[in-house]
């Protein structure tokens, strides 16, 4: 599971940690129901989560077009803009579980963040 | 849903944001597995998210005590410490879904992260 996150919107800790929080939720809730191959393995194996960055809308939007192209597990989060940030502000994307590398092709030339 | 962070291991925001993912997720599945009541309107109220801080493992841990002792969801999260911290350490605490005012009984001192 790969969760990226945007800089440009300069989100302080617990904002950035809130949305990577909800990107994780919320992947798992769609791989239940849409009975992911990859989930017993990931929930097995500790349930990773590398945590990515991109400074800019366009690029972490183009990283999940991708993705779904790809028919890959991913998920928007957008933030209901009660603190910080405008409200319906892309804040990140979640990718996964999947085998990692359709999930590196996507994601290899992001940096941790 | 409440996440509660240690801010004296000095983790960096893509780890902090792991460790809240990972509790996040923790929490969801174990209210899944309990029929949690209080899982359906946390999920159709937008799952919300407060992340807090705490400056050490004895407050944490007190914290985590006192949710346990008054039958709420709650998990410990511990990191693999495959970088920047000792391997197991305790890095955050998860608390929830739950009524409001017995989370905030335990966590109204607390501040924001």
């Amino acid at each position: 599971m790969v969760i990226i996150i945007r800089t440009d919107l300069n989100m302080g800790k617990g904002k950035i940690a809130s949305q990577a929080a909800h990107a994780a939720v919320s992947l798992y809730e769609s791989a239940l129901k849409s009975s992911n191959p990859h989930l017993k393995s990931w929930l097995l194996s500790g349930q990773p989560k590398v945590i990515l960055k991109v400074d800019s809308y366009n690029v972490l939007i183009s990283v999940y077009d991708g993705a779904k192209l790809n028919n890959l597990n991913a998920c928007v989060i957008r933030d209901a803009g009660l603190t910080q940030i405008e409200a319906g502000a892309l804040t990140a994307v979640g990718i996964g579980p999947g085998k990692e590398e359709d999930i590196d092709k996507l994601t290899k030339t992001l940096k941790l963040l």
